[in-house]
């Protein structure tokens, strides 16, 4: 009998939230109605999308509002259930200290509730959602929330809309040069300086994520896959990504024709490169632990 | 040295499309008018979302159109090339015969051609999305068409609109019953009469797939996962949906508390129950070949 389990999954960013998403309380309005009037209740603010911090810990950590510390006219969200008490997200300002919203992530994730990072994204990514999306794509009307900000409804046609969230492929292509194993790391003209990553590229329609994996590597390097092996997966805040991480097995030479739009210089690297980039001691800088890539990067060298 | 491509991919259904993407023909304006003009290049029409279908040969193939047979004033989306010739699909009607919308699908699947499966999958994800995104979610003003089908523009507020694929788990949840592997299988109330299927669900924003998987498998039926294993991808396009496919180690008893809206009936079958199923020659229908659930069903019991 096949052990389907064996592999051990890999720790990524953005995951690990603590808390309940308690999805049937969601459209029960008299539920809904209650949780918010719980004396537990507390409630998450973004400012501009970016979470207001704690000021009391050293470390940061995600400070949490009662009702009566936030805006009655600001529309909030359910996150769900922390040990049965209601959390949700609701957009205000002014209402105390908050980072910049990518290096936040990072603080959190590193804090000592690394859970916090998984709420930040929870909530920015449906934040985000509803400020973007408060007309009807189907016939341009005004739409309203619904299902505690999981869906908003449009009165005009009858038009469901679903928060969104697209799927991007990131994949390490590995070709074995003279016997030794190489990854292909690349930089897009808009990284910091020394500053290289996994390729990656969204899904498109009709394609499977074997499929959006060849074809991204293709075009971005001119490289042909053979095998593609899923790895991990990380939601992605910014806007709202799901990462689905890769190995891509490539076929032929490795030598590369590069889309300079997309990337402007790629290398083929051994896992000692990879080391030494992941240990902050070489020419190059690979990603931060909060992505998926670093994911990718580390099962790579300890498998 | 790790081989990381042991396992072989599954085959799975609306993949294997055999045309090239070409995208980087799609932001190049002139190109996409040579490719117009080319007189090799063919149409695709669909009529109400179902692709008109071949009459000459006795299985169900795509009919591709010249541009001289297909209506001046409809927009159409680039779909690739075909050995170097443009590929388009449009909305149209009256053009020829066409099947239902769902049965097309594996009436192409098993034909002599079965890519044109997956390029009817990518073609109706697009126009589709076409149909239903006219107006900008952000402005409510009315939008244009961009890149050749793979974006859309708002004039009023400068948003960029792309295509949306929903990325859905659907995973088989495993558990050992006296040393013996089980598999879950349940049925929708919309369901035909004795079919079951794996479970399935929206990835929501701010979390994995495998938190996805984890998330559904206790809405629906009560069960607690430890381990969460990817099998295999394909695109849904009913309407635009990305399905993952995984299996879910199943803790506990394995006794299930289902959500009554969304299961009606589930059970945990053998092996050989689903060799039964899969044979059409058991008390339960399981899903035809064009689905990922088929898909994960062989994929354990030939493993």
């Amino acid at each position: 009998m096949t052990d389907w389990f064996v592999p051990s999954a890999p720790t990524v960013g953005f995951t690990g939230s603590p808390l309940d998403r308690a999805d049937a309380l969601r459209k029960d309005d008299a539920a809904m109605i209650m949780a918010r009037a719980d004396r537990t209740a507390r409630w998450l603010v973004l400012d501009d999308l970016r979470p207001v911090i704690d000021d009391g810990s050293g470390s940061d950590t995600l400070r949490w509002f009662s009702r009566d510390d936030i805006p009655t006219d600001a529309p909030s969200v359910f996150l769900g259930l922390a040990d049965g008490s209601p959390r949700f997200a609701v957009a205000a300002t002014g209402m105390g200290r908050h980072g910049d919203p990518r290096g936040i992530g990072a603080a959190l994730a590193a804090s000592a509730s690394p859970g916090d990072a998984a709420i930040f994204a929870h909530a920015r990514s449906l934040l985000d959602w509803h400020a973007r999306h408060r007309f009807c794509a189907n016939c341009g009307s005004q739409t309203t929330v619904a299902k505690a900000g999981y869906e908003r409804l449009c009165s005009a046609c009858d038009a469901h809309h679903f928060p969104r969230t697209d799927p991007v492929v990131i994949m390490l292509a590995l070709l074995r040069v003279d016997g030794v194993e190489h990854a292909l790391v690349g930089r897009q003209p808009r990284f910091p300086r020394r500053f290289f990553s996994a390729l990656a590229g969204f899904v498109e329609p009709g394609e499977s994520l074997e499929e959006a994996v060849r074809r991204e590597l293709f075009e971005e390097a001119g490289i042909t896959t053979a095998r593609v092996r899923y790895i991990a997966s990380q939601p992605w805040p910014f806007p709202s990504s799901l990462m689905v991480g890769a190995f891509a097995e490539t076929t032929g030479t490795g030598e590369l024709t590069l889309d300079d739009d997309e990337i402007e210089e790629a290398r083929w690297v051994t896992k000692a490169d990879v080391r030494a980039a992941l240990d902050g001691a070489g020419p190059w800088l690979a990603p931060p632990p909060l992505a998926i890539a670093h994911t990718l990067l580390r099962a790579w060298v300890t498998n």
